[in-house]
């Protein structure tokens, strides 16, 4: 599961100059870290249990292979859509900062100084896990989003196609388009015939037009495709047809959202919190559809 | 569109030490391209679109914002999945070889001396796109891997939570887990219900458990989540209501992907075939349900 719920740190505080570690461990990067010594403050009751935790942050700290610079590479990636959200570069304390907040945190090179991604816009990534590499030296911030990341307004920052680039004219190289992956591009597809039904047709409409202007065919088409997945396990056909008629199914189901005008994104997010949830919490706010 | 098609460079070819430019926009990095001068010859028959190409190949070069190593952070991204595989560094050559050869390629900072991923283990990653951000200091590269990225065997170099290793005990701190976004980490989930049906059962099963063990009561239930998502549309209900309802009837259909042995990624695959496939290609493949 990527979504441990991790309390233990939900108290801690973190503050400039100052340092409970008596014990070698807080490391000072005078050139990334503009001379400061982050610290971890535990504000819990129970002393043995802080130190306990503390102990193992400073280990996971200083398992990082930090670079001359005292850096890593930080990547944030969007916990639903999996969409590449930006990268920047994390130190210690950007890193210990971003475990405590579960807000990402970055190092600014140019600034020499600690940024919170949303500290100015608002739109911080919500931390739900964060991972390293085999090598250590690369880390993923695993969180959602609370609105546009990139300081262009774009979703992500990864909106220039170096294939587009090279492939169009000249005049039309800076059609910007985001990084996608298929499930997304799919949807982009068809977000784009929904927009093109407002503009006077021509010719034969493709069948997602003809999917978006007819609801009645839309779900005639839904029920059946579900219907002839769940043939392939009833009748034990070939698992290549069991994708195939699921991709069938998908395809049209993602229609009928953008036809209601909504995002997969959203679909994903109830799934995470339904099983993310407790069993109880689950049972006390939804009807009995439990994912476990 | 993440998929476009670019045919352009496929007739090209990466040499060393030639370069078929003479007009100052071979750029030489001593530090990381041990000395080398990458060159992109043209094998093509038409000298004119060639030396277009290769002076559009060039500007997007240029355009990259080289460290003062003459490096910038290169991200792989599964293209169906949205997975991190890996993240690496890629020179002005790596990145021109890429683009080329559409594997992905870096520069590696320890053997200072490009290399493909998969050169050694044949899993190479193939690349559908190249992305540059804001800053046009980071690449991704979205692409599609041909079997485990990680050195170690493991699917992608991502499987060290943080969150985990500060949570449990020393004793299970080491208990790997990939970076999943929530669908993976829903899949993820399945497969251990369907795993753990090969163990003695204490108490009452679980619903995804029930589902695995009851073909009859998984296909009733798909059917009939297909039939609430679509009343949803037929009954103009809320739009959460819709949301809600795909989030039921894509958990019931990935439980059947699981009791059938299949992999959401599979079904990924299928639908980026299809999209990407011109439309004679696609009828000529498969029967008439193309998405446009």
């Amino acid at each position: 599961m990527a979504f441990a719920n991790f309390h233990g740190l939900r108290a801690l505080q973190i503050s400039s100059r100052e340092s409970i570690f008596n014990h070698g461990s807080c490391h000072t990067r005078t050139d990334t870290s503009n001379s400061r010594c982050f610290a971890v403050k535990a504000c819990s009751k129970k002393p043995d249990q802080n130190i306990h935790l503390e102990s193992k942050l400073n280990s996971v700290l200083d398992s990082v292979k930090w670079d001359e610079k005292g850096l890593a590479v930080a990547i944030a990636q969007n916990v639903d859509s999996g969409a590449i959200l930006m990268q920047g570069f994390a130190n210690r304390e950007a890193l210990a900062t971003t475990i405590a907040s579960k807000k990402a945190t970055f190092y600014s090179r140019s600034r020499s100084s600690l940024w919170i991604k949303g500290e100015t816009s608002l739109n911080f990534i919500n931390v739900h896990d964060i991972f390293l590499d085999c090598d250590r030296d690369s880390i993923i911030y695993l969180g959602k989003p609370d609105g546009p990341t990139c300081h262009t307004g774009a979703e992500t920052c990864y909106y220039t196609s170096v294939f587009d680039a090279l492939d169009h004219q000249p005049q039309v190289e800076e059609n910007n388009k985001l990084a996608l992956t298929t499930l997304y591009s799919l949807e982009s597809t068809l977000s784009r015939r929904k927009e093109e039904l407002s503009s006077p047709q021509q010719g034969k409409p493709s069948w997602t037009k003809r999917l978006l202007l007819d609801d009645k065919l839309l779900c005639k088409k839904i029920r059946e495709e579900a219907d002839e997945l769940c043939r392939t396990l009833e009748e034990n056909e070939d698992e290549s047809r069991s994708v195939s008629e699921m991709a069938d199914v998908l395809y049209h189901e993602m229609v009928l959202l953008i036809r209601r005008g909504l995002k997969f994104e959203d679909v994903l997010e109830v799934l995470r919190c339904r099983f993310t949830q407790s069993g109880i919490e689950e049972k006390n706010n939804r009807k009995p559809k439990i994912i476990n």
